[in-house]
């Protein structure tokens, strides 16, 4: 392995994956496994991406119900970050991104569906196998790393929300990582869990992890794409056990309807709730996010790291990061450890 | 323009374009269509099917009233057959032509869509341009020639239909392909039209027809995708004027849907009346099909051409032409004219 330490190695696009960069995997949904796969690709060629499938939502969870697969739609987006800068790769992501809009006045029963997310769909019916479908969606976008999901079945979140009622305070168990994100899951949900309990995790996302030299989670939903990761078993241990080095990355709000009024602090303290044993050598965030420094410290040092204070937000002020300064951060994070 | 007159040269599988067979143009839709370039694409490297664009049935037909657009369907088989002979090729042929089937028991939605649909129409959504689109899905398939629809302006089929009534008869207007295909076109249709009477001919359609060396028209449906070719004023003008050669290839069956009663003698009048200025070079047409081989000569005749009888059928015996066959009954033809 060679993290280069000098200038930042960005990587020529289109070249292919005779550069390396040492081998990073990132795990994540949504948009921030996007931000670190379009910062982590700048830095290597041996790039995987492990991503959640609880998402029952959207045309991800129509598709779900209705043809009995994997949600597609985070692994859509995992692919479509990693897409070959060229006009071929440019073009079929920008095809796997598409969103169908019906008419006005018509019934539209394709309304809102990914292109990326039936094609992706197709594949796995065609090949009979996930990680097979989504490399063969890969080489169509030329894209630089693999995207490979948690596990090969489709997973379901669930948690106890309490509920103040006349008759005093109930839990209500709400299941599905839609519903529950509506619901609001920090400021009264007791118990989150993952269902299957005993869901095999991908036994290709279990060999990059032992095999990386760095592990990356983070940043993303809290509680629906960046914790389950560490509620899987198999992935759990999996992430305690490898050699590799690991970073979290804190997301650029606090404030999103998972986490209203949690603390970057509290955040990490999530993490040790519920994977006591996952212990991390740097936590990367952005100053913006953290009101007490020392508190952000000691709470890192619990989880056997150190914090690194990065500015990684876009220039614009939005809360999404920038490919270049995450990547910035991450090769300095890289060399460092 | 050099048409090998030795033996059938067979251009070798997944090699581009390096070879050329002369310029031939292939006019139709749907099953019909796909055996003709089938048999063409081993002739020849410069090759363009030019299809049919009034589907409203099935697949084709709720894309198009859902978003508006061309039905796709019959572009999507012509693409798959001419899909490069590699596993690149036949993988994304099989990932076009596949059709989800919704679980038992779940409203469904994407029930019976061909992916290939979806993804054509996404291609002309995001690039505002029908042939562009189809040159981006022609280029995953590593197709070996090009597909154009016929317009690009959806059109629509009608007919009027003699219906038995207890008053006597009466004629009742049919609008649409799959509901005049259902009615039983020969029989009791006195006219049919292709609406918008004015609506254009794709324009790299008429220039294709005006460059080629041969044109080749049907098998296929014959009133819904051999007869609309002719039914287009400026792509009927183009067809007549073109210093090309032309050949009708016959149906496999005389018995289908549309044409039920009718012999082959019949079929070449409803060419004669629908476009009395169309003449043709051949007439390809499995003996099976002529009952009286002079007649049928003698109303070739009338179309100024030569009837070709050669044993194009399947080995099986089922009314589906053999790709091998038809390209050594073309290479004849094109050899001998």
């Amino acid at each position: 392995m060679s993290f280069l330490t000098g200038p930042l190695p960005l990587i020529p696009q289109g070249q292919g994956r005779e550069s390396d960069g040492g081998s990073i995997v990132a795990l994540g949904g949504g948009h921030g496994l996007s931000a670190s796969l379009s910062a982590l690709r700048l830095l290597t060629t041996d790039l995987t991406a492990i991503v959640t499938v609880a998402d029952d939502g959207g045309s991800s969870g129509r598709l779900r119900r209705e043809l009995g697969v994997l949600p597609p739609g985070d692994l859509r987006m995992a692919l479509a970050a990693l897409c070959d800068d060229t006009d071929w790769g440019r073009t079929w992501r920008d095809v796997m991104q598409h969103r169908f809009r019906s008419q006005p006045g018509v019934e539209g029963s394709l309304d809102d569906h990914a292109l990326g997310n039936l094609l992706i769909v197709t594949l796995w019916e065609l090949l009979g196998d996930p990680v097979a479908g989504l490399q063969w969606a890969g080489a169509l976008l030329g894209a630089r790393g693999q995207v490979l999901p948690m596990s090969t079945l489709p997973l379901t979140i669930e948690g106890d929300v309490l509920r103040r009622t006349e008759d005093g305070d109930v839990f209500e168990t709400i299941s599905g990582q839609a519903s529950l994100a509506a619901a609001g899951v920090r400021s009264n949900v007791s118990d989150v869990r993952l269902l299957p309990v005993d869901a095999p995790a991908c036994p290709a996302a279990l060999q990059a992890i032992e095999l990386a030299d760095w592990v990356v989670l983070g940043p993303g939903s809290w509680y629906t794409s960046v914790l389950p990761h560490l509620m899987l078993p198999q992935l759990r241990d999996a992430l305690c056990a490898t050699s590799a080095k690991r970073c979290l990355t804190m997301n650029l709000s606090n404030e999103t309807t998972e986490t209203s009024g949690m603390t970057a602090v509290d955040h990490l303290a999530v993490i040790r709730r519920y994977a006591p044993e996952f212990k991390v050598d740097a936590v990367l965030v952005d100053p913006s996010v953290v009101a007490d420094k020392a508190a952000f410290e000691d709470a890192v040092a619990e989880l056997g790291g150190r914090a690194v204070f990065g500015k990684v937000g876009a220039a614009s002020g939005r809360p999404i990061h920038d490919p270049l300064r995450l990547a910035t951060a991450f090769h300095d994070i890289f060399g460092e450890n």
